[in-house]
């Protein structure tokens, strides 16, 4: 393990998110939020020294193994989860520094299931601040870090790889640090577009901007009680619907659209099984709760927007899913098991997996039909290395452990099935809302320390895809043979 | 596709069938039960007319692929389910075409899922044919057709492997037949034991045998309404929970036990893992249900009873445990996922496909730290052959896809969460009582007739391990250039 440039990486990270905390720094300056300038201030000083500290002496072997990016990664969730919860506790607008680590590790994964039971009261920098970690996590902060530090070389490949969703990451363009700038350059101009349209369509600006920030990353944390709901607009609610979608589909899309590289869009396989199965899910949806609205048109929309707030694993409201009939709510959980695309700021699964999923039950079920014949598995139509068709059989089969673990210790709390498991569901697919007790109107602040530390681990085990997390607790990892 | 050979094995099915349902119709004689009389008169008619008819002509070509086998098996069962109905429907003792079918598909799959409310006034030859084909359906109708046709060959192995429940099957001694008899033998033998220690231990002679049937198909059909709450005697309780325990081991350790090799029993990883699992789970539970009942030992006893009735896949019940906390209900939801070991008459995913399953995920988590490093799986000390570890990975993913699918189609119905997807689990795993409006004190007649031929379906599937089942929707299997 190399130690030197794991307190190097990580220092800077530190020192990188000092800097995003300037943002809702000046925020709280602006509206004259005293208690919550002093607790960004403090913050910001805390992590500027811990991390120069860190990250003082550059390291004379800057190379890093696979298990150490991973590793790295990890312990850089973890440690801006750490810091990115203080100002919340400093400037109590949140009690309890659980209650605080949840908020936060919630936001910087893009789940946005809250504790909070009163959002409205909340200071306005503290509403930017959590909507903000979306923003930062749906990308990336290592991605982040990757664009601009002076000094990146192509081994910090490893860093992108496990910080990034999907099974197969590839850079863009030839080297690591360009491939961070363009995926940040395009996840800003779809921001940008975001908030003008929300913005020039009614919405107050500080609105525009924040929900924009929790649909850009796909978390879902909203400013008001009732989530998008409260303004009452279809205007919004299309906007975000359409952005939600464009969040959540692979950002090396957006390259090829870029390089006018239409055909292969309209080949990507992912794109298009994402699209199918969020009009399926529409319809079915639309049709089953066409009784509950008054028009087509409100049962369709409020059907798309859970759709896609779901699928996409953002997790924003304009409806109470959790009193719909039971076939809407049984597509939702399935579409929270799914999630977004990879290579997008969305959770889950990924699609590309379930594809590969589905294609590896069609091929067990030819094999035994025809136990001769030979079977590859294409995707995009190349063929899929048998060594990613078995990662993501072994993925699969961790995260169905997960599932089952999380779900029997969470239900120590003695809370119903249907919560606990799907409290387990979604903060493991990053969405946030969950049915019952966790329903879309909900919250998290009932369960106990113990299950929301489960709540955590989970959801820092979905946003980075289980390996890097798990590999914490990997003894051999951390012996310094490795190094 | 050997559509001669099919008629013919088929045709030999239901006469053996026919010759089953002699017994019912002799209790029926014995205790002048006029309709049921003639209800198992008339079906025993219709059976040996279909079946004489089918199998009039002996094949030239008694060749059987492995995917014909399969079909052979998947069809068998629908038809035997089919004819074995027909005494309920004919003695009016169960209302409804689908109600009837369900109900012997539960007998066969040894599921146990009943649609009725009230047991108790049935006539005794309907009870004693409910249990009988929990035992028929236990070891398997075609290993017994096998154990006694005269012209057994080698290529019918095919039709064992088809039913065997498990991920692989062997043949304990040279011959298939030979085996099947072997296979049988042990059956009757822990079949007489159990109603010998139940009837000298007090239980009326008609109870202990049909209760030793369902115990040792692993079905659990009870005939009384409370099931083996009803008997209020924890000697009976003690001596069923310690054969829901022998009946779920693989058969093949008695022979182990039989030719004296000792050793290799303990060497048994899957029997290991089992007894590992029901002791972990016994020790939750007991501990979670303590403060319900007055003593320790009743605690202990009701927990233990639950964990076989519900690992095992009997679905026997002493408690209602659906009141129980929720931490003693996820572990028994999850015992019904993994269910009891292969080569056994229980059912679930099996306890060596876990163990698989769970080697898997360490093998992939050793993979991202040492990706040069080659790791196989071993069990009971010999490498599992890659194409099994596929085999099993492919199993899992298809067993999730009919979770889902099913929960799906279930959710039509829209009952709640808990109820559909614990119905799911439960027949899909061969166990019987779920939770919620299926738990242990409730039953499935409320489920409209499509939702309860979706779960005969899951039941089939669950018995028959999946891949028969889905062959019969596979159009190339039937194409006769495959002849």
């Amino acid at each position: 393990m190399n130690y030197h440039m794991m307190a190097y990486i990580l220092g800077n990270i530190l020192r990188v998110e000092g800097l995003f905390l300037f943002f809702p720094g000046l925020i709280a300056l602006f509206y004259g939020e005293r208690k919550a300038l002093f607790a960004f201030g403090l913050t910001i000083f805390i992590a500027m020294v811990v991390g120069s500290i860190l990250s003082k002496a550059e390291p004379k072997n800057r190379r890093i193994y696979g298990r150490e990016g991973f590793i790295i990664v990890a312990l850089a969730w973890i440690i801006m989860s750490f810091f990115g919860a203080m100002p919340f506790y400093f400037s109590g607008a949140i009690q309890g520094a659980v209650n605080c680590f949840f908020e936060t590790v919630s936001g910087f994964t893009t789940t946005g299931a809250s504790i909070l039971t009163e959002i409205e009261g909340l200071p306005m920098s503290i509403l930017f601040w959590r909507s903000f970690t979306h923003w930062i996590g749906g990308m990336g902060i290592l991605v982040f870090m990757l664009a601009i530090m002076p000094t990146v070389d192509e081994r910090s490949m490893h860093l992108m790889r496990a910080e990034a969703p999907g099974p197969v990451v590839s850079k863009l363009v030839p080297t690591v640090k360009s491939t961070a700038k363009l995926l940040y350059k395009m996840y800003v101009i779809l921001t940008v577009l975001e908030i003008v349209l929300l913005f020039f369509g009614g919405m107050p600006l500080f609105d525009s901007i924040v929900n924009t920030f929790s649909t850009a990353g796909t978390g879902g944390f909203a400013i008001k009680n009732a989530s998008i709901a409260a303004y009452e607009n279809s205007y919004y609610e299309y906007v975000i619907t359409i952005f939600m979608f464009l969040f959540s589909v692979n950002f090396n899309l957006y390259y090829l659209l870029f390089i006018k590289d239409v055909k292969n869009i309209f080949k990507n396989e992912e794109l298009r099984y994402y699209f199918f199965i969020i009009l399926g899910a529409i319809g079915m949806i639309t049709i089953n709760i066409l009784s509950l609205y008054p028009t087509f048109e409100s049962a369709f929309r409020h059907a798309a927007f859970q759709v896609l707030a779901i699928i996409s694993t953002t997790g924003f409201a304009t409806a109470n899913f959790d009193v719909w009939p039971e076939l809407s709510k049984t597509v939702l959980v399935i579409l929270m098991i799914i999630g977004a695309c990879g290579g997008s700021t969305g959770g889950g699964i990924k699609v590309s997996r379930l594809i590969i999923l589905l294609k590896m039950a069609g091929r067990e079920i030819r094999r035994i039909v025809h136990p001769r014949s030979v079977n590859i598995i294409k995707l995009d139509g190349h063929k899929v290395d048998e060594e990613v068709v078995h990662g993501v059989a072994g993925f699969i089969i961790v995260y169905l452990f997960l599932i089952l673990g999380s779900f029997l210790l969470i239900s120590i709390n003695n809370y119903d099935f249907t919560t606990s498991l799907s409290s387990v569901l979604t903060c493991l697919g990053n969405v946030g809302p969950g049915l019952a007790k966790v329903g879309p109107i909900e919250n998290y602040s009932f369960y106990s320390d113990f299950s929301k530390l489960v709540l955590c681990f989970d959801m820092l085990l979905g946003r980075l895809e289980i390996f890097p997390i798990i590999m914490i607790f990997s003894p051999s990892v951390w012996k310094r043979s490795y190094m």
